[in-house]
């Protein structure tokens, strides 16, 4: 069994955002050497999400507004109001939604690629920007 | 370390339609041969997805109501505008729900099966149907 | 390759609660002698939830709210008006956040280490409690 870890660091430029890296995450599938066996996608934060969706930023504008719909920035939270001398604690909408949209995706290898469908693209979602990011990639397999 | 590759294939017949896919599932632990393990399924869709939950046809319906409020299948959306001439692309409701309820399950493998719990069946979620669709199986382990 | 697996038993008070289980896991990560690899947490229910988010008793009923207007506990359910002789049924809203919230994590392990990002914790979600709940942890790697 061969394990592979290394991070992605990611800039977002927006308050919300939805950026592809499906390129940078094949590329580290490929730098590992492993040509079989799972990717394991992990954000080390609370107030960014990643999922697999197509690459169609009209699309993802309408992703955003769901999530606006379900947790609106502009709110009525108690984090938010515990924290209200701090501008950069007036998140609890990324921290809520980030529990729906989740921070981790675990997608199988096989020959070397991930098995995405072809209007798969993977997707990091940043509710709290603009910050600059990790994901955490480690694959397991041989 | 052994690695079992394989998919299922499921025809589904309604738009939105829940089906059952745990007997299916657990056949191909079976034929894997791995006792102890994990079982990653993955979906390779954006408009279909897969979870975890009882098997009741009256609560699938539930949860495809509130789906349908969520994301509703005649919603304003971009991706459909603009695609307003393909019918097929009338879709932004699922790819969005897709983001939600996600289109992959990593269940742990003892002795040979699931550690599913009573109530647990493996159900996958057509949003865009009818289709015939893909579910990825990939099974590491001992 | 080495492979771990364990459970916890973890109590809630409350009908809807959330709980820290960092430590425990933390520990299980420990006893299991695994330095790298990956960490698969799995709740064997279909009415509790498990997530990563912020230790803030705040922002966890910031999350509840949410996940009542999603899903509301008094909504109207054909799984509850089933079974409505059975006050222990009265649950589709548990059920259908179990498909949002999802009943697993898979968090990378390194150096004995999760890898967990500075305001991460694992927080296990009672939908229908109170009630004695298993979280099963199945740990792969080296």
């Amino acid at each position: 069994m061969k394990i592979y870890l290394t991070e992605l660091s990611i800039k977002s430029r927006e308050r919300m955002q939805i950026i592809n890296v499906t390129s940078e995450v094949s590329g580290v599938i490929e730098r590992s050497g492993i040509r079989d066996g799972l990717a394991n996608l992990w954000v080390p934060h609370t107030t960014a999400a990643i999922t697999v969706n197509e690459h169609d930023p009209d699309l993802w504008m309408d992703i955003l507004a769901v999530m606006e719909r379900i947790a609106p920035i502009k709110g009525d939270y108690r984090h938010n109001a515990k924290y209200r001398w701090a501008q950069s604690e007036q998140n609890a909408h990324a921290h809520i939604l980030n529990s729906l949209i989740k921070p981790f995706l675990t997608i199988p290898i096989a020959d070397g690629r991930m098995l995405l469908g072809m209007w798969q693209s993977i997707l990091f979602i940043e509710m709290d920007g603009p910050q600059t990011r990790t994901i955490q990639i480690q694959i397991i397999g041989e």
